[in-house]
């Protein structure tokens, strides 16, 4: 038997931690009001997110919304944003999401002040940040104080099998989906049942709202209750729901509390034993946001990809991480290609025959040759190298608007022989099942 | 301008040597006709071949021929033959064509005692050696004295070419196809200004004969004079014949002498310049006749290729040839694979998908992971060595009637480190078009 208490009060904020939080809370909530009074702006200041649903985990972040009144254009709703967000928190930073941000730290405490407009649930959506408020409005009204421990399970449960969050750098579960499921199934235990029964895409209304499931051919499908016309689950990628499918099915078998903490523990001296060519590929980060920066990040280890297998060194793992650098790793079966490639030439009988000879003769390592009723000729492969051939054959690539300068920066490391540590590293080995 | 009669001078037999293989012909005769006499065979001795048609290289052999009557019975023929054969040359050995027939040595000249069926032009066909006597008698009659330089100036473009011979480990041009073509044309420079023309297959009658020339589907089809329904040139493969036309271009391009007389010379040294693994395997050679022999060396190297592609060891190259053993090359790019291999397993919604994970959890690198929508997991190859995956592989496979037995014996030669020549070392290199 599982011990969640145990489980709990391991992840679970304190009295004091909650106290804290909340004395925080009100301060800057205080502190913006101040600001907005000051600066006459029609809006509404509210503590969204985990902290204000009580959902939330120890670690979790405090959102601040101000939530302007629809007179305003969005432009001007923006502008006044960042001005109130930089008055609350002087050295916070901007950031980019559907409206700009301002986001800073309390202590070790990191706080974002994001502007949205005023909604009613039955209003034009203008963008979905703007709904927020009504995600937090609809959760405090159905969760009761049970069922806020049982979110904490269940995002603990997908954190811990790398299906929680719904930035595209996871594209998993975002917390409002982990309470939805709670409210329409009651517990942990009956959201995993239900994953772990599940076959194909999920399809869920939580009220048996009005509206066709089967319109989305998204995996998994949850009717937003604020906004029937939503999918709250949109972000979850058919990787990450076949993974808490077969996780659950995992857990119920054999239950164990290492499903609720990662305690697993990786030497990139594990590469070794694999005997095969591991690199891990760095670039500097640029100041973007992370939804944006892994779109091409995925790009680049795209194209990484692409180019160790046309030229033989056959890749079979990649991961992409974002830390202070964008970091790719690949795995490829070697790390130095063979020095001949046959090359495939026209039909003796084609027209083009005797110049693919004079092409070739003298300039191969053997041929031309006839092969069948083809001509062939074996070709010096000059560049064997992993490293020089991805430097190389990078140049012909562009690799991403924000991150294409940072091309000649690149860093190539084995982390076989180089012992710091990586995220990607961490990543790559984490993807595998729990015993 | 090349000197033909150099060449010639220096491949065609001189009149001391053309004497002393008359002589050698007309003892042998001499010997058999009294054998026939003293034993009562009904069988007339006939001397075939290039030496009795006059378009002999140097290097050519003796074929005596026993024509028996038709009223033997074939055993009793093949009998008798054999037993002529062995009287005639005493330390002779028994080989199998169509019929079996004996064969050894007078000095350094091979000769054969072939016994066969008399046969009229029109008579029904019991073999195709029967037929030889036929085809003598009808080059004799077409051929001028010039046109048989002209032969023996064909066969030595087509040796250097590497397409002259009709058996199965040549696939190519037989001596009489050479006849026909030069009786058809006039000379070798016509044949090879032929060639060059030809796209597609080629399809020649001699004299214009009544028959359906495209019933016939090989690359190359001369109809035999001697007999009408049958194609004279069925031996030769599509490669020999564009290997043939694309020569013959390039000769008429830049001809040179070295059309006439192959004096490349090939290390094996050269192999390390193509930075790739390239391997030698070598069985003992049973006493049978080399069509066979060869078909089942033939099966030996497409396994071993198919071993050496299935494991991944991407073969690039593979040659075989037969000298006193079996000689298989295999060129390869890596001689070490990977360590680890990506095993893809079924859809987590499959049945099976949770058998797949307790069969590999604990016997894996890495994994089982969630990899798109399907299981995989990262599996250790125990055994990354060419040659220790060639031996252990093969014991998996039948490689061929009379070689089978010998697969315990298999030699491994890296062509690097042992100096030793093997004729499928030159055969490897020689494919290489001239200059």
């Amino acid at each position: 038997m599982i011990d969640y208490q145990a489980v709990l009060k391991k992840h679970k904020p304190t009295e004091a931690q909650n106290s804290e939080l909340k004395a925080i809370a009100q301060s800057i909530i205080d502190k913006t009001e101040e600001v907005v009074k000051r600066l006459s702006v029609k809006a509404k200041v509210l503590l969204v997110g985990s902290v204000a649903k009580g959902t939330n985990l120890a670690s979790g972040d405090l959102d601040i919304f101000v939530v302007f009144s629809k007179d305003y254009r969005t432009r001007e709703m923006e502008e006044l944003g960042l001005k109130i967000g930089h008055e609350v928190i002087p050295d916070g930073s901007e950031k980019y999401a559907e409206h700009p941000y301002v986001s800073g730290y309390v202590g070790e405490r990191k706080i974002d002040i994001v502007p949205c407009f005023e909604l009613t649930p039955k209003s034009r959506i203008i963008s979905s940040v703007d709904r927020t408020p009504l995600h937090t409005e609809f959760v405090l009204k159905k969760l009761g104080d049970a069922g806020k421990d049982e979110v904490r399970l269940l995002k603990l449960f997908m954190k811990t099998t790398g299906v929680y969050g719904s930035e595209i750098k996871v594209s998993g579960f975002s917390g409002y989906v982990c309470e939805l499921l709670i409210i329409k199934f009651g517990s942990m235990l009956k959201v995993v049942e239900e994953f772990s029964r599940a076959r194909g895409p999920l399809r869920l209304a939580l009220n048996g709202e009005d509206t066709d499931l089967e319109k989305y051919d998204s995996p998994v499908v949850i009717i937003d209750p604020t906004d029937i016309t939503r999918n709250a689950a949109a972000a979850i990628s058919e990787e990450n729901y076949s993974r808490m499918k077969i996780n659950c099915r995992m857990f119920l078998k054999t239950p164990h509390a290492g499903y609720f903490t990662d305690d697993r523990s990786y030497s990139p001296e594990l590469f070794r034993e694999r005997g095969t060519a591991v690199r891990i590929f760095l670039l500097e980060r640029p100041e973007i946001i992370d939804d944006i920066l892994f779109s091409q990040a995925a790009r680049f280890r795209g194209i990484l990809v692409q180019i160790l297998k046309e030229q033989g060194f056959e890749p079979i793992n990649s991961e992409v991480e974002l830390s202070e650098k964008i970091e790719v790793l690949v795995e490829c079966k070697t790390d130095r290609i063979a020095g001949t490639r046959v090359h495939m030439g026209p039909p003796v009988d084609a027209q083009n025959a005797m110049d693919f000879i004079s092409k070739w003769m003298g300039n191969s390592l053997l041929g031309p040759y006839v092969c069948g009723n083809r001509l062939c000729t074996d070709i010096a492969v000059e560049n064997r190298d992993l490293e020089s051939v991805v430097r190389e054959d990078l140049k012909k690539f562009s690799i991403g608007k924000n991150i294409d300068h940072l091309k000649e920066g690149l860093e190539i490391v084995d982390p076989i022989s180089n012992k710091q540590k990586y995220l990607v590293t961490g990543k790559f080995y984490r993807k595998e099942l729990r015993e």
